[in-house]
């Protein structure tokens, strides 16, 4: 399973896309296909006129580059002093100022080596060195574009006129090295945001402190999911109890549809030695990101980046026959990555990794039918999570300019990007068409959704691979005894347990649906002589497999109440004398309030039904 | 989690003792208390008398040592010339020649000084190395036995003559370095073995042939349960679907036995810092085991050799009162110990070991409730394989003399054997108190159980450890809000799902109870043109949850009968065109063969009871 990317689509022109690839190598937010064009240029714009505040403020400014990006724009600028968020409010006020002049956007045309010349007298290094690029690249001749005076290397378009832009704001600030490379010049880049509306801008800032509240470190630390500590080391969390009442439903979930689909569990080490990697050609495609393990006893292994090789060694631990095909394996368990110790952080990205991996071994004639079953599970899958059809599908091509990043038969590949074409039409995905976001081995079908504040997430996959079956010799015999390579298709749904895990805290706000919830059912006693009860019931609940808790504590009801909805409990179980006395439970649902005294069979019932349902 | 040992029971005597413990220096396979003495000085005997064959065979050979073990004898001879397996025949013929001499066996008490000089002047360098251990022992005297020609350095006892010895035979041959030391002399080792009667003899031959198709490395590749991969590495074995089945079940039943007792499954890293283990002390005993983890970026971790420490930092992850105690976690994951490259095979010994492990974290009135209710989870996990009652327990126990071996406060280690003494009586296990066999941090209750060979397997513990608490600062608030150490109480049942599906795989032969088998009906169609019912007949099993196959294969009936046969399927669903036509089935058992023809509905009541009860 490969690392989830950005997508960007493929640009119609070539000398646009060769000045957008410098920039690309900078900027990693790439935009998706909902983003409007009008919205897209009003950004870039309110980059320049932020860079024109810039200026004036702080004159002498060097300034490196000021993209689009997905949720607004930033600057990166080399300032004479340094500034602190505090600044940005002044810069916001500049910018308020200069749109009342009623700029145009002036355009010029410019010989590339003139350009050049131009960059080394106004001592703009950054410029220079853009320019330097677009050169070996072979253009012979750049644009400007310029509001007042400030001009700037750009390649547009823009507005017309600098009142065209709507409602901004400046959001923070942060270092960025000059082309994310950590041997260059620090910047300082400045985030903002714009909307054609106050009302739309309003919203996307309420939208940022939502996400703020939902942020799953914070969650997952109040909720009690998980946990870091520094004596095992930072990227490595452990999960308590209650995270791993979430993995253990959302992998039976998964399991479970799989199997419908044919899917049988395989186990594998987490070792192995780094020939089997050197194969698959990941050893050279992630040299820095491979672990090694070694022992005072001279052993050397590699820890595993990916779970593929391993599955590939039990296909060839037997001899198969077109009979036993398709053969399809699916695997939970973990694997490692070398990430920068500075990057590494919550769940988002850490050294080791749960995914729930998943290939087919087939022959070519059923390629077609195993990859659009994968499409069904991701689409059972997402479905039971209600965020089937909130998304869009990307059939994820070569970069046909560099094949040389790929293993394989240039023939296998066109015959695979065709077929996921026919599936993708055939299913009616409408996906489109990305080059350059194949996976190492094959093109791919990459699915992205958007979580509840509408962040974009890529986790499922479809790849075919014609490649690693031969590198690695998988055959089978066929009806005349002869042998055929075989394919394999590889599939993830949920990807990473970890990442996945990100996204249901975000989504839901720790307000997980009743199968998730970690904690079921709370029983609230309303004093300390109710505990034989209280003890039946929890028993009760718990044999009919129910998550539950007591509240042991001698606090109001009132407080346990709160406490319980600020730990999402789905459901309270209030327990008195009187409900005690009459062999009943009085409940709460965190969703619709009060439910009245029910029998704990009652509950039982219903609680069952909705979990059944995944509601 | 330990790694299991076997043990050996106290001896009375301490001249015995040291002398004792000289060859168990060398001899790892110690005997349970339920071999009679008669037998082990019986088994003693005969390896006199075969040392006497080789002096009469091989003049000039130079004797090493030669115990009673758990199922015979050996001895270790430098011999002066090597020999086969077909020499054995030869060495027994003159055993058999010599016991007709009817040698008494002669006791002959020397000083040791004289005794050194003895062996010197003998050019026995091994026996002469032997007393010089004794010596600095203390010891000032050491008995010989002799027997017509052949003298040896022993303890004793012996049989009186030669003529008591009963029914033997040689039953191998193989290398053993001196003192069991690499870099000794590699000497050549007898193994054989002795009964009162041929009838006796004759069982345990068979038996030892059974033992041999029973070897899970022959049935796990027979049964497709996992295999190894040169591309991964030895010691690093893969599990196929088969495999996984009955690891998921095992691992289904145990958590569902310890969720009655309120344990919570917990999910940590593989890795952490080695600063961990320095504080729990396991670095220090295991150093040499130790996987290290790098790379490129600099990181530094190890592979955890143990699954306690990440638990004890969930727990340290949240402030716990008195009134959260006892908080119990359940792990089954991987732990990793460099074994020597030599020493990994099959499942018994690997690198990368999938442990179910336990801990309860309690105050110090709660331990002995915990550690009885691990007891109770002993009791129903092992009642549920038929195997409880074929067992005995040990009370392990500090080395008292070796203190420094352990970590933690002697005046706990006294509450703790005082405690588990206690438990042994209310609850009737009938401990045998063995010194030396301690965990690390603290005593405990090892459980020995007999396979259906009547091979020994230690695997279930409960230990008790005030030790790793204090070490990592693990604390409550009590009543009074003072902080106070919570103690640890370690739980091991089926111990690493590879060493217990050994067992598993050699005790059933491979007849795994229903609930255990990987597949559990397979159905034989007779010809290719059922293949619409068949398919609608798996699908209402496979929706049952029954694990079910269907041979394809354009074989005879007889055929296929007798591959489901070999490959241990507890039920063959036959069916034909009368099947199809009344819309039954017809049905054969392993076990009680022709069941006649059923409806699909009937036979899944049938195989639901019986993986329900675990029969």
């Amino acid at each position: 399973m490969p690392k989830a990317k950005k997508k960007t689509i493929k640009k119609s022109t070539v000398s646009k896309k060769k000045q957008a690839k410098v920039s690309k190598k900078i900027d990693k937010k790439a935009k998706s296909p909902t983003v409007s064009s009008d919205l897209e240029t009003m950004r870039h714009s309110t980059s320049h006129l932020m860079a024109a505040a810039v200026l004036e403020l702080y004159p002498g400014t060097k300034f490196g580059i000021g993209p689009a990006i997905d949720d607004g724009f930033y600057y990166d600028f080399e300032l004479p002093r340094p500034i602190s968020e505090n600044d940005l409010q002044k810069i916001g006020k500049r910018m308020e100022e200069i749109k009342k002049r009623r700029w145009k956007f002036e355009k010029r045309e410019v010989k590339i080596e003139d350009a050049l010349k131009e960059a080394k007298k106004e001592k703009q290094p950054y410029k220079e060195d853009l320019i330097k690029e677009l050169k070996k690249q072979g253009e012979n001749k750049v644009s400007f574009y310029k509001i007042g005076d400030f001009e700037d290397l750009c390649r547009g378009p823009h507005l017309d006129n600098i009142t065209e832009i709507g409602e901004f704001k400046l959001t923070s600030l942060a270092g960025a090295y000059w082309k994310g490379d950590e041997k260059s010049q620090m910047l300082t880049r400045i985030y903002g945001t714009v909307f054609p509306t106050k009302e739309e801008l309003d919203k996307y800032l309420a939208n940022i402190e939502e996400a703020k509240k939902r942020d799953h470190r914070k969650l997952g630390r109040e909720l009690d999911l998980f946990c870091f500590s520094d004596l095992v080391g930072p990227g490595l969390p452990l999960f308590t109890p209650k995270g791993v009442a979430i993995i253990d439903e959302l992998q039976k979930h998964i399991e479970g549809i799989c199997r419908n689909y044919g899917f049988q569990k395989v186990m594998n080490p987490h070792l192995a030695k780094l020939h089997l990697y050197e194969l698959s050609g990941h050893a050279k495609k992630f040299p820095d990101e491979l672990f090694s393990v070694t022992s005072p006893k001279g052993h050397e292994f590699v820890m595993r980046p990916v779970l593929c090789p391993h599955q590939t060694q039990i296909y060839a631990s037997k001899k198969r026959s077109y009979r036993d095909l398709p053969i399809r394996y699916m695997e939970s368990g973990k694997m490692y990555r070398a990430e920068k110790t500075g990057e590494v952080g919550g769940l988002s990205r850490v050294y080791a990794i749960t995914v729930e991996d998943g290939h087919t071994f087939c022959r070519v004639d059923q390629i077609k039918q195993e990859a659009m079953n994968m499409v069904k599970i991701i689409k059972d899958f997402y479905s039971s999570l209600g965020m089937w059809g909130n998304h869009w599908v990307s059939l994820s091509v070569r970069d046909y300019d560099h094949q040389e990043k790929y293993i394989g038969d240039p023939a296998d590949w066109d015959v695979c990007e065709k077929m996921l074409e026919e599936i993708s039409k055939e299913m009616k995905l409408e996906a489109k068409r990305c080059e350059g976001e194949a996976a190492l081995y094959g093109p791919k079908l990459d699915f992205m959704f958007k979580d509840a504040l509408g962040k974009e997430i890529q986790i499922p996959t479809v790849q075919l691979d014609f490649a690693t079956p031969k590198r690695f010799g998988l055959v089978y015999t066929d009806k005349e005894g002869k042998e055929i390579n075989a394919v394999m298709v590889h599939r993830a749904v949920l990807g990473s347990y970890e990442r996945f895990l990100v996204l249901l805290i975000e989504h839901f706000a720790g307000n997980f649906p009743l199968w998730l919830a970690p904690v079921q059912a709370k029983i609230l006693p309303i004093n300390d002589k109710l505990a034989k009860y209280v003890d039946g019931v929890k028993k009760e609940l718990e044999e009919a497999g129910i998550r539950v808790e007591v509240d042991l504590r001698t606090e109001s009801l009132g407080k346990k109440i709160r406490d319980s909805e600020m730990e999402r409990i789905p459901y309270m179980i209030i327990i008195g004398d009187k409900e005690k006395s009459a062999k009943k439970i009085a409940v709460r649902s965190k969703k619709h309030g009060d439910l009245g005294v029910l029998g704990v069979a009652d509950l039982i019932a219903k609680l069952r039904e909705e979990i059944e349902k995944k509601k």
